[in-house]
């Protein structure tokens, strides 16, 4: 029978949507799936039917999906020839239905809520994670809780609100809301499927399962991931234990957290080899999707990383932004600044000589830049004025480059 | 070997990006793919190989490649049942990587691009085709030239411009720029993949493959398309129209073109039987994805859905943004109002008392809605603003369904 687990007191509890942190620890509980014998299911369609054995489901229902998942890993020649990187790869989260990894998390949550019976679900977001809980909520006909942090920009509410959930814009620091939601959620019976939730985690470990068998059974040597509350890079990194756990694989990824260097706080708690995260004062960063000062998943994917030899950096905006840039403009992928701190780290870390020519390296790209579009700065690029007439004349002159 | 062949005169041209309109009938050319014996390769991964049989290409340069196609067919039971539809589905093109359906064909064109030579591609569009050209360009490393409408909106030309194309706002009749762009396109050597271009044709017949496919090798009642420029449309016939060729199939489809009331020429000449279209003075629907008052495709659509035996139809923007809001608030699927057009016909017909209740439907969805954000009116949903302490009472005051 699947039940959670702590990883620091190691205790165990029922599986319970509505307590999901360790009552002695306050740490997020891990789900522990029990079936032995493990197998892939490849004659199925769905990633989530294809990774069965791996997740706290008896079986999947398709009446809720959206098609999450099975999304593309892209070779990024035109990077790796322009700053001599080794195979470097894409996994294009961005593409998912509602355009970010959280689609994966939310379209386990659901599952894990509908066949409970649960009938109303909820999320604490400042973006992302609001979206796809509003999309699947009203898949699955849940009634849907979207509580989002005051200050959230338009473009974050409109494309909620078409969804039609119950949307609660609130004032406050955002931990506190965070934890405020759980406790109103078991007393309305609202299952908050929040950043850390367990089925969300488990969500996130089906891309590591897909990348594994998009390099026909090959362990990448680096899997470069966004860091915000920890929960999707926990996620990412649970998928490979297991897959190591059941002897499908002999050795780990070297996973590489980054954060932006405005809202760091896993990656200050790592590089100073303390044992728990301290929250941030503030964050202040272009890359919003990550900028979660006070991470409620922190202690416990430091402690996940430093058992599986992976490290938590931190880069700046500018690095971020030139990051974006490049997988545009080399790549044709317009992501989220969020999910250009991937490529950001390994630039850095290739510059301090941590990266081996002969490695197989993954960017998790974790949303799409159509989300974050205000930002853009046009002033760089190639825009000209013309008639119809004077079309010719425009054309050249344009600089060959 | 391959060639380009002329509906209306049957007279064939060889094959050649920057002669794509017969010379005598001003109507565009479709390629023809002499292929006997066709197969599909299953056993490959991506859409463009398992259908090369069918496709104008010698081989797929995966290096080119986005990660388009392959997108989710998802059953609507919500909308069903709502609305007492028989088998409804979404082909669900609004996850290809810059978010439409134009990724199919610009895909291909690049391919195509490549293996000719050829090293300055370009379009004419208002949104969506400048996006998915921009960001093939980039990738594929081509000089990329993008001519734009003056009056697109300001996230358009920022999510072109992020790919760093040249970047043209041209003043003046759409029709016009639309002709004049290809012969200036011989004179410079820039081949502009157009809405009706040829190889975009061929690659919007993959997604009619892939619904044969996701249907178990069934064909579908009724296939609903969203009409603007007719080459989406053209190509998604064609598709089936060769695999009743080469005796896959033994129907086809009925198909349903859908264009918004506020600029309906093909559907005007459909109803009033006319041999061809005549352009409308002005555009004004919400639905600008599918604004073309002087659609280059509209003659040879028109032929071919009279052949067909399907309909061209309109439907005015209130039922377009209802459509919308149905597809969100039932299904979790958020689209262009373009794409909306599907539900918005499929629901009209249904009132006619044309559609049997023994169908099996497929809309295609065409636009991710995360493009036009700026027109979504959020006056109906459920928004409340509350801070931390008071979030119980404003929890409880929320009516309940």
């Amino acid at each position: 029978m699947d039940t959670f687990e702590c990883a620091f007191c190691q205790k165990t509890f029922p599986v319970d949507p509505f307590h999901t942190f360790c009552p002695e620890c306050q740490e997020p509980l891990l789900c522990k799936v029990p079936k032995s014998d493990k197998k892939f299911h490849h004659d199925k369609d769905s990633p989530l039917e294809i990774m069965l054995d791996f997740l706290p489901l008896d079986q999947v229902d398709q009446d809720l999906s959206l098609g999450e998942g099975n999304t593309p890993l892209l070779r990024l020649k035109n990077v790796e020839k322009n700053f001599q990187l080794p195979s470097l790869y894409a996994k294009n989260e961005t593409v998912n239905p509602s355009l970010s990894f959280k689609d994966r998390g939310t379209a386990l949550a659901t599952q894990k809520a509908i066949s409970l019976g649960i009938e109303r679900i909820g999320t604490v977001s400042t973006g992302n994670m609001a979206i796809s809980t509003a999309a699947y909520g009203a898949k699955a006909g849940l009634e849907t809780y979207v509580l989002i942090k005051e200050g959230a920009y338009r473009e974050i509410l409109n494309s909620t609100g078409i969804y039609d959930p119950v949307m609660i814009i609130v004032k406050g620091d955002y931990g506190e809301l965070f934890r405020r939601s759980l406790s109103l959620g078991k007393e309305k019976n609202i299952y908050f499927a929040n950043s850390v939730d367990p089925f969300r985690i488990e969500g996130y470990k089906v891309t590591s399962l897909e990348i594994f068998f998009q390099l026909n059974q090959k362990v990448p040597d680096f899997i470069f991931s966004p860091v915000s509350s920890g929960g999707h890079l926990i996620g990412l990194i649970k998928a490979f234990q297991e897959l190591q756990q059941h002897g499908f694989i002999t050795k780990l990824p070297h996973f590489v957290g980054v954060q932006a260097e405005g809202c760091s706080p896993i990656a200050k708690a790592f590089q100073q080899n303390k044992p728990s995260v301290e929250r941030m004062a503030k964050a202040e960063t272009i890359a919003n999707a990550i900028s979660n000062p006070d991470p409620p998943g922190g202690n416990l994917l430091l402690r996940m990383i430093r058992q599986a030899g992976g490290i938590i950096m931190s880069t700046p905006d500018e690095k971020i932004l030139e990051a974006q840039r490049i997988l545009s403009e080399l790549e044709g992928i317009f992501v989220q600044p969020a999910s250009a701190t991937t490529l950001a780290g390994l630039l850095k870390l290739t510059d301090q000589g941590k990266i081996d020519q002969e490695s197989r390296i993954i960017l998790i790209l974790t949303g799409h830049g159509m989300k974050g579009l205000d930002k853009i700065a046009l002033k760089d690029t190639h825009i000209m004025h013309s008639d119809i007439a004077d079309l010719e004349s425009i054309l050249e002159s344009v600089p060959s480059d």
